[in-house]
């Protein structure tokens, strides 16, 4: 791979497809603005399309032309060979605008300067090179000093011109210009470049040629057509520079559209106090308030507005400035909207009172205003509620449900370099606090003295949730987005980064260090869990509104649009009534087992895992039934009158016992103890506590397993030991039926989880159904429920036809699927190989973040096919943590999926993205993908696609 | 499943199709012995159809008739009614008995007796029932006596019929009979009853109808047309006995075929010193000579010979007492041996010198005896070497490859009761030898005392290969079949037998206990690696030849026949000469990690792991070199001129420090020791010793996964660490081009392990062929070599044919492919919750022993299918233990393998089993399964399958 990015950029370079001579010659290179419209991005670039647009709409834009994309593409095919007639062309162009401003290219009498600036189909900020005044020398410098009788004028874009030449055209670095300037400014003791004088900017022009001559072999040309030529050749050649290249590979930009080149007549806003530049945005793109907003500067050049050297007027001053210019603004932003049905951003010249349009495009925005616009442009019928939908992203609702920090404060905390550590961003949100270790001291801060704290820790277990609950965020320096703290975080809406891995977390020692800086306890520490960031020191935070307004009203309309159901995981009552607030339409996934780990119900799990005999085990479950029947009552109570799928007990029973290594080390101590002890005339007996001890250490021993993701647990484990599950399938129908008596409308939908065979699912059912039978004979109730299975192996998938035939429902476990498939542990490879994979682009997307579309999604469209072709009404949803995924949303839509279950807090997310799947197809990404051969119902499509990629070896 | 085996049996019952009372009444039930011939074993089963064989060619066969199975099937449809014309029928064949015997059924004057006997079509042995004598009543009895003047045979019949009458058809138990018969003997003194007189004989009668009197509601019927029904119908009913079921679904034979009864005219071994009865084997079944050999007794009658009451002559003292019998019985030997094309199993009994022929089957023979006659009959022209093939199974090759224990020894010590334990038979053949429980010890005792020792251990791990090395054979208490204890045994083909649980082992108390039993250290213990037993003491064993001359010529067939190739899984130069002498065409896996535990390697290995900088771990790694090269000249000089597969280091790293529980455990003792010394007086600081454990301990948890399984092995550990598989390309180069220059003719073929994107490979390939060239750059000579990969992942399966482009070969790496598929950790649950599976019938086979077709086969296939269509000429073989399973190989034909590669020791059943499934495709049990959806380039065969499937709900 080493050569990859050389290679992928020669690539690039040869993709267009060749012209032929005679074509080429025949061929159009150059379009002037008036012959282009805003449909022609491809061929124009944005910026020129939107020029073009403008002018043809009869809007003030300076005379100028186009050379195309194409162009650019074939240009660089040539190997930087101008095709037969584009320069013919370019100078015919020319030629028109000379005509049509009165003035003429290089003639010091009345000379025509123009810019040239790249403008590629996508907006490339920055990425790409501009060079203004094009057409000065040292006698059109002289002609127009004539003319303009402005000497700080005519040099400060003269010694523009050389500086832009220099770096751009002819590869000179901008150091030794950048010091001539330092050098006149500290001798004029001034601060900023254009406070020099007429005198200093001749001499620094002067200078700034002696540098072209020595650090390049050509020198700056003197021949304006000469610039021309150079400088649309520099800007086709910055398509493929190195900083352009990587910025489309991050954006996924594809690297042969090429960039057009625009050449403009200059307009100079520096030509006194009628004069002026300025940027605007015809709405407010942080609120979304209908009303202008923008900067302005008197008598100065557009690149000044936007370097910030110096400082703006807001655009409402130029109301009492310039009356007309403002009114006239305004109205020309007004008329953009509306023809562009989008907020625009625009730039403006005035030159002696004159205002000129040099760009328009649509405004980016925050959050906030995105949806504000959306939701105002459809209501003014300006666009559709469709287009409104759409406009929203994923990422723009997300911004409603959890604290965000100050993006200024961000910055600020940044450049201090306050920020000490990235880990996983698992559970979104910011929060500030003080570091606390332990669950005691953060549950006693936080509710007794009414703190503010972060729980930090290595790792959590199930002793810390308490502590959990009462911080305002989590970090810790181990784990993957599976483990203990991230599930925990999210389920409660906890921010929280994990597998900080530069954090050392000494929890004994009341501290943590990062490199050198040690952190005691009581120090506040910032973390902000939707990217993974920690931050020294308090960050201000904001707190979002969910119900505002316009968010809601956006949603309502999505929910119009989308197809897939969008369903919550939720494992208490809370968590059932904040998805409804949210908007779920059922419980996709109750993790039984996590309500196992409540202090009041540990010991009883314990017991009963423990016991030695039926008659025990029985006991104990009988203790814990109470509990579960009440959290099941709860829930039924929260999802009334919609399902609720409750997943029987998932992980391996050990989970529920004290931590093996722990115990191993108190045992070895107490032994070590007692024999040094008894050496010296103790008692030699074992104590009591070291019997204990040692009987717990075996019952862990006797159930460790190598692999424990692949062991005893799911259904294996309901086999095994079948008193558990009927014991949850007792509280969840003596909760329905107490519930069904009350008039709750119950759906109970029972889930197996990690089938592998059919048998499995059958054997269960026959039990399980048996035991739910009794219980409605006894209380003389019956209440709807179904028995369904989790896909969550391969196997699972591949015998979906059989599974089917016994299952009502199916729900993707795409978490434990993806690790199968894979095999790959998450817990261990996600802060270990999987980063180093993502790093090398051995694989472009975290598989856990985003369903791998290629290996899993392959295996649920093959369980989905089987599935359906054996049980047509068979309903299919996924419950793993890509059911808040927006790409993974749109893969469950395209393959048919009846509904996605994700947290509570990603709800309003899925309902936004299920709404994008079902509108735009064009957002799911092209494919280009080999597809499993499988005939199809919807009519084998993927098969002819499938022979080509075979032969295309 | 509770019901399942009642409703099973039901299920049996109602499979036959109902026949209408029309065609029931023209139906033909009863077909007379001359009616028949033996291809309608089907409607007449074996014996009945054997029985019509002989008539038809002439053989004295008495006089008899057969019920149909279709006649059984129609009786227990019908619920125990006779279908319309069955009895008159019945009635009338025994009408031409009578005929042709010119006796009388029920006639005192001239008798008829018939025996009753089923005979399904395949061979239940002792699994139904037989009544015999039967038309005896007691006026019958005495017009007999009458006519016989031996009142001692005519009652001994008598008293024969009312007993198997009683027990056989009216249910009475055997006890009360078997009790008059004990009161006899005890009476007369004498062992047997045949030494009881004829008095004894007319009373045990009287006393027999008494005992069906009292205990049946019928008593027994003196009318001889009843006692034939009753009888007829009796064996019948036994067809859905529990006894016969549970034979069938063990044997798996279909539960709807039903059973035919043979009624034939009875003739009698017992009148006299001219008369006899006999059992013989036209060839030694145990030696497969050319010769026959039986047993036979003089005045008796035919039951007397199996049930080893009397000592039985050998056949050949019939030569001298009956020369003219003798004669004819060998001319019938020969005559059906060439009839029926196999060697017979004949009974006969001799009536006044005349020979009557009562059965011929197919003789069972001993796994030598199976090749020899298999052999000799094809070189005799009796048979052709295809169904010489055919004839001798896996198991027989199997005999000929490891030590077994004398049968006869085998069951006494069951007897005894001193088999004491059974694990899982991981490593075939047989063992003797003293207890020890330590490598030290066994080397120790094994090489300087020249004693036979086995190794007992908990589980085994590398510092014990030395131990296991110098030990006859293995026992483990813990572990499953790739354990590292199994794998090791298997490969060096030491008997073993793991995860015994019933032992319970003290490797520092020298001495193991099963229950209250200890076996202590030099205590003489037996394990049989076939069968998974263990036994206390000594069995005698007997080693047979590999190098028999009939099994080579077998071998040298099947080699003919079969279309796959057969490889070996060998890591060093041993195995492979071993597996080139058993016939293997490859090496298919060289695991180069195995090479690393050695002892003079495994610290290099380990500072390799440890170097904290790159060149520290050059260094480890270079003096690593050397032995690894060496490996691979070795295998490369004994696999000349053949293809050996490398696969790159697989395990995660971790396996090759010290066991995590053991340092933690020494650490904490040192640290408890030292700090209670330490507050003693003596000295703080911590010793160096403790320094040194805890920098091995962190190291270890450093490394430590929740699931290693589906850690950082394979390529992902070649990817992050690229240094070891360098190293290890490094030696294979070196060694190959010194072994090319020496002119042997070298094929290495690299396989780089766990792969799940194509991208893996792609990274891998570029980087380890850039080391290859190298190393042949700079020796100035080329190999020819090829890259490939284990497919061993679903996602692999799944992207097969992305990365089919980025291979030369395809490995399954069906281990792992089952693990992951099924989402099982072998070595938790093979010892686990499989062995609950496989009890309760959720999964039919050990999925880790014979690929699963369904699950893992599918994705197999699925490989197979994308791998070839994208390019064409992929080699692809197993490599999995599954390579040396027959019915794995099978499926391994059938899917369309170039080659199985097993261990050196299933290599020439893997040789066998390739050739049976290339010629018989009916052995490949009928699937009737779901099939994977995807088109075939064989046409598209298993979609209309798949769509009856998925509508047969």
């Amino acid at each position: 791979m080493k050569n990859g990015h050389a290679k992928a950029r020669s690539r690039a370079q040869s993709k267009p497809r060749p012209q032929s001579r005679r074509s080429a010659a025949r061929a159009k290179w150059v379009y002037l603005l008036e012959q282009g419209r805003a449909g022609m991005r491809d061929l124009l670039g944005g910026k020129g399309a939107n020029l073009a647009e403008m002018t043809a709409v009869g809007l003030p834009v300076p005379p100028g032309f186009i050379l195309t994309t194409r162009a650019c593409n074939s240009f660089l095919e040539a190997d930087g060979h101008w095709p037969k007639g584009m320069w013919e062309q370019t100078i015919r162009a020319l030629g028109k605008i000379e005509r049509r401003t009165r003035r003429k290219f290089g003639n010091p009498a009345c000379p025509l300067l123009v810019s040239c600036r790249s403008g590629a189909k996508f907006s490339m900020p920055g990425m790409m090179d501009t060079i203004l005044n094009i057409g000065l020398n040292d006698a059109v410098a002289a002609g127009m000093l004539s003319l303009t009788h402005d000497a700080r004028f005519v040099y400060d874009a003269y010694r523009r011109l050389i500086q832009m030449f220099g770096t751009v055209v002819l590869g000179v670095s901008d150091e030794p210009f950048e010091k001539v300037l330092a050098a006149y400014r500290s001798r004029r003791k001034v601060v900023n470049d254009a406070e020099l004088g007429a005198d200093d900017l001749l001499a620094i022009t002067a200078e700034f040629k002696q540098i072209v001559q020595q650090f390049s072999s050509q020198g700056f040309p003197e021949d304006p057509a000469q610039q021309l030529r150079l400088a649309i050749e520099a800007v086709f050649r910055s398509w493929n520079g190195k900083r352009a290249f990587d910025y489309r590979r991050a954006t996924g930009i594809p690297h042969n559209l090429g960039t057009a080149v625009n050449i403009v007549a200059m307009v100079f806003g520096n030509l006194g106090n009628d004069s002026g530049t300025g940027v605007v945005t015809t709405r407010n793109v942080s609120t979304g308030e209908r009303e202008m907003e923008g900067d302005y500067l008197t008598n100065a050049q557009g690149e000044d507005v936007v370097a910030g050297k110096r400082i703006t007027k807001p655009i409402a001053s130029l109301r009492d400035e310039n009356p007309a210019v403002y009114a006239q603004l305004q109205k020309i932003g007004y008329q953009l909207e509306r023809h562009f049905r989008d907020v625009q951003d625009m730039e403006f010249t005035i030159e002696n009172r004159k205002l000129w349009m040099l760009q328009t495009r649509n405004a980016k925005r925050t959050a906030q205003a995105a949806v504000r616009i959306a939701v105002e442009m459809a209501q003014e019928k300006l666009i559709s509620r469709r287009e409104a939908v759409l406009r929203v992203t994923p990422e723009h609702v997300d911004f409603f449900l959890h604290p965000q920090f100050d993006p200024a404060e961000r910055i600020a905390a940044r450049e201090r370099g306050d920020r000490i550590a990235t880990g996983l961003n698992v559970s979104p949100g910011a929060a500030s606090g003080m570091a606390v270790f332990d669950a005691d001291v953060a549950e006693q801060w936080a509710l007794r003295e009414n703190k503010e704290v972060i729980m930090v820790r290595p790792e959590t277990k199930a002793d810390d949730v308490h502590g959990m609950l009462a911080s305002r965020g989590v970090l810790t320096s181990h784990g993957g987005r599976t483990s203990h703290a991230a599930l925990v975080a999210r389920q409660f809406g906890k921010p929280a980064v994990v597998g900080a891995s530069a954090i050392e977390v000494d929890p004994e020692g009341r501290c943590f260090k990062v490199g050198e800086r040690v952190f005691r306890e009581g120090e506040i520490i910032s973390i902000d869990g939707t990217t993974g960031d920690v931050f020294a020191g308090r960050l201000t935070t904001i707190l979002p509104d969910f119900k505002d307004p316009h968010l809601l009203q956006l949603l309502a309309w999505a929910d119009g649009f989308r197809r897939l159901g969008v369903w919550a995981n939720a494992d208490y009552p809370a968590d059932a009534i904040r998805a409804r607030g949210y908007g779920a339409e059922g419980i996709g996934l109750c993790r039984t087992e996590h309500m196992f780990f409540e202090s009041e119900r540990l010991p009883h799990v314990q017991n009963a895992i423990l016991a030695k005999t039926d008659a025990d085990r029985a006991a104990a479950l009988a203790r814990l039934l109470p509990f579960q029947r009440e959290d099941f009552v709860g829930l039924f109570k929260a999802m009334d009158g919609l399902p609720v799928i409750i997943r029987l007990i998932d992980p391996p029973l050990h989970e529920f016992l004290p931590n093996h290594d722990e115990l191993l080390r108190e045992v070895t101590e107490l032994e070590t103890r007692e024999c040094l002890l008894g050496g010296t005339g103790a008692s030699p007996a074992p104590s009591r506590a070291l019997e204990w001890k040692h009987r717990l250490l075996e019952a862990v021993e006797s159930m460790m397993e190598h692999n424990p993701m692949l062991g005893l647990r799911g259904v294996r484990l309901a086999i095994h030991l079948p008193a558990f599950v009927q014991m949850q399938i007792r509280a969840i129908f003596e909760a329905a039926c107490s519930c069904a008596v009350e008039g709750v409308k119950v759906f109970p939908k029972i889930m197996i989880p990690l089938v592998a065979d059919a048998n499995e699912l059958q054997l269960e059912r026959d039990l399980l159904e048996a035991v739910a039978r009794t219980i409605m004979d006894e209380r003389g109730i019956r209440v709807d429920y179904q028995f369904g299975t989790m896909i969550e192996l391969p196997r699972a998938a591949i015998t979906a036809g059989q599974i089917a035939q016994r299952a009502e429902f199916f729900s993707f476990g795409t978490n434990d699927l993806t690790q199968t498939v894979f095999g790959v542990s998450r817990d261990d490879a996600e802060t270990g190989f999987l980063r180093e994979y993502l790093e090398k682009n051995i694989l472009t997307e975290n598989p856990f973040a985003t369903i791998d579309q290629r290996g899993v999604g392959a295996m649920m469209e093959l369980a989905i096919e089987l599935g359906r072709r054996s049980h047509p009404k068979l309903e299919i949803g996924i419950c793993g943590e890509h059911g808040g995924d927006p790409k993974s949303i749109a893969f469950c839509h395209r393959i048919g999926l009846d509904y996605v279950s994700c947290s509570a807090f990603r709800v309003p997310i899925a309902r936004l993205a299920a709404a994008h799947a079902a509108l735009d197809r064009t957002r799911i990404p092209p494919t280009g993908r080999l597809r499993l051969p499988w005939p199809s119902h919807r009519g084998n499509r993927h098969l002819p696609h499938l022979r080509r990629q075979g032969r295309a070896i």
